[in-house]
């Protein structure tokens, strides 16, 4: 690994940051980032940079990193895009060895010579630099965050496994928003840019060493060097699922990427062959990449046999479609479990896959339902679709639904379709790792995925 | 029209209501439709019927409906199956011509026999039923309300144009529940169980004459009636949008369909090729009945070249995307419109389609930006992205939103995704009847169907 992409520890892991740009108008880059590190308890040092000041927000600000006297691990900065290798340079002298650079106008309007001097002062320096044209990064662990949108508009997720490379900040942001609304855990973003000094490749590898890092969360536009993204794809893949998003895979899509980042989205086809061909989880859309990630955070399936529990028929029905259409199986109850549920169940409901406990079922029964299924070995995947809304269903739901994800021996779904009362229920699930959805066809592309996964995890193993 | 499909009018529009089964158990189905048309400020006279109780909730409670002085115009019955008929025949006597019967335990679980007597007297006595086995129906303009969800957990929508026709009564809940988040106007709820005397085709041909409707949902597992629901899908299509959800598609779920309102889900071919004949939109899952619906509250495109204006880059480029694998176009800017773009741009961006106005834009470079596409001749439809996250993006943007939805001459659509402080902005456009979608790809799907309808409209004006 080079010695700049084990710097971005550094960027991760500072004990202190200064933020060169650090502004007092609040609807500055430089002000939101300095409230976000203050206000989101960030417990290392704080150093404001910028001549105009002498303190901002409470904390002495100083005129150049150099005029510092405590050692800096991290510069984040937001100043014009011309200042910027200038500041570098400082940065370089002053030792600092992981730097975020939030500005835009390089590659990307055309600048092409002001970014290549960017580059050449960080590799001479061996500086970590995540950007320019970036969000930079998050990392709720350590309480870093460099995401210039403030708080009250854009929510912060808890610490968690999935770790998020993205070379769109918009996009990024939106799935963090999503993460921290329905209480799913993060471990890093990293909105990388222009990816001028560390790239896709370099925050692969690095995210693979993580201790934190369970799954990966991939959106590209474009890369600089494929064969490398590929071997390092497969290699990742093995041990954390990747899930990608490939953005401009259309003509004219690629071409609104080149001017987004300054890279060449390229040839869709060859992306999808070096996608096939690692084996990662492919999502087409910036909700399934939020969709399918979550249910990785459970054991693999032995086989693709779905049970379904529900009180409303008609999901049933369509989660049932949705089943075939996906090529998994509806599970064949064996007679132990039809024998069983029968005791169970009132004499209105039938004792078959998918399973319709009647809309007038309460939690008890779904406990039950759920103690059969889960130790059937005809079922490898349970779906339970729980209607919140019916009359005698109560909180004791949750206990049973986050009980049996909690046996991680079987994957679980619950699928939830509804408004405010249902969407507060499928927070508390999330937030306990129940991977919840809210449609069944959300969820069954999910297990689709996590099916095909699972498949090629014990082909790669037979190896 | 039938007299008993004329009768629904005595469901819809009542001017009293007896609840046939209401009870003083809070968890009861007779209790909850009690409270809920109670609490929902029903404004006609309400009559509990049961023997068991002299009152119930401060209302006088009579042991039969014959016991009752004053007319009836409709009643709600929730008791067990095996009394429907009678009770049904008590209601023929009064002269009740409209009832919904919520009660389950007829055809869907063999029970044929009970189910064809309550056929025939609701025919001998000319009474609209809806049901058995159903939610039955809500209509937010006269406030009646058979839904026997408490509103706690499902919340009910504000009166609007849209109509939803569905056989089953939890996936309809459902899209109820989702409009009422984000304040979707519905004009009226139907869910009708087994058909058993009126079904899908009287419903179709009912909302046909409806004033207050101006699109229909349909939710449908199996009908009994296939050509004629063609012919009355083709009819109503014309002049009112249908978007059209079939479940029960392949063989388990077809299997998984019959046991739920004993409806034969049939080939789903069949189905298919009367959906393309009759040129309704055809939705494939519960969230793009939904999604689709509230598009087509607006003007009818003129074409399918689409403008998009964003503060997000990456969401331009998945937007692209998306527009390119729909075969929709992606409009060409003028030379006037790009002159008159980059006279209000700042210098680093680009005048181009997608117009990444930049994350720094505030509410005034949007309302000057969709101030000049929205005139451009170039474009047909306009698709806003707003990531509301963004810091200089303030409340103003909403009536910019609104007021370009309000002309009506272009559709538009706006895309916003995140979390809750994203989604409170959405729920307040919805409210205004704009529609707004939470990922590129929900919404350009939608833009397809409108697309289409356009044209299949057109051509069916030329005939």
């Amino acid at each position: 690994m080079r010695t700049q992409v084990k710097n971005l520890r550094y960027i991760f892991r500072p004990n202190s940051i200064a933020i060169v740009g650090a502004s007092g108008s609040p609807a500055k880059v430089g002000a939101v980032v300095l409230k976000n590190l203050i206000e989101g308890n960030y417990s290392g040092r704080i150093y404001p940079i910028n001549p105009k000041y002498e303190e901002l927000m409470g904390l002495k600000c100083h005129p150049t990193v150099n005029a510092v006297k405590g050692k800096i691990d991290c510069a984040i900065i937001a100043t014009p895009a011309q200042f910027v290798p200038k500041i570098l340079e400082q940065c370089g002298k002053k030792k600092i060895r992981g730097v975020v650079v939030l500005s835009g106008g390089f590659a990307e309007v055309g600048n092409v010579e002001l970014e290549k001097q960017l580059k050449k002062t960080a590799d001479r320096h061996d500086i970590a630099v995540i950007g320019p044209n970036c969000l930079g990064i998050l990392n709720p662990y350590q309480r870093v965050d460099s995401i210039f949108l403030p708080m009250y508009k854009l929510k912060r997720p808890r610490p968690g496994g999935i770790s998020f490379v993205t070379q769109s900040g918009a996009t990024g942001t939106c799935v963090v928003d999503l993460a921290a609304k329905y209480g799913v855990g993060v471990s890093k973003f990293i909105s990388y840019g222009n990816g001028t000094v560390i790239d896709e490749n370099d925050l692969l590898e690095f995210l693979e060493k993580d201790k934190k890092t369970d799954e990966i969360l991939l959106y590209i536009e474009g890369t600089k060097d494929g064969k490398r993204l590929l071997k390092i794809m497969e290699r990742v893949n093995r041990k954390k699922p990747i899930v990608v998003l490939k953005a401009g895979r259309g003509k004219k899509a690629s071409e609104a990427a080149f001017s987004h980042t300054g890279n060449l989205a390229g040839n869709y086809l060859a992306y999808d062959a070096a996608f096939r061909q690692s084996k990662v989880v492919v999502a087409h859309s910036l909700d399934e990449l939020f969709e399918f990630v979550k249910i990785f955070n459970q054991a693999l399936p032995k086989g693709k046999r779905i049970g379904i529990v529900t009180n409303g028929g008609g999901l049933g029905v369509l989660t049932t479609d949705v089943i075939e259409e996906n090529k998994l199986e509806l599970a064949e109850f064996s007679e132990d479990t039809v024998r069983a549920l029968k005791k169970i169940l009132p004499s209105y409901a039938n004792a078959a896959n998918p399973l319709d406990v009647i809309a007038d079922a309460d939690s008890e029964l779904y406990r039950k339902a759920l103690d059969i299924i889960k130790d059937s070995s005809e079922v490898d995947i349970l779906a339970v679709i729980v209607l919140f809304q019916a009359p005698a269903i109560d909180e004791r739901i949750l206990n049973i639904l986050i009980n049996l994800s909690d046996l991680k021996k079987k994957p679980v779904v619950v699928i939830a379709v509804g408004g405010e009362y249902t969407e507060g229920h499928r927070e508390i699930l999330e937030s306990y790792g129940v991977p919840t959805y809210s449609s069944p066809s959300d969820a069954i592309k999910a297990v689709k995925k996590l099916v095909d996964y699972s498949y090629a995890a014990r082909r790669i193993m037979k190896r």
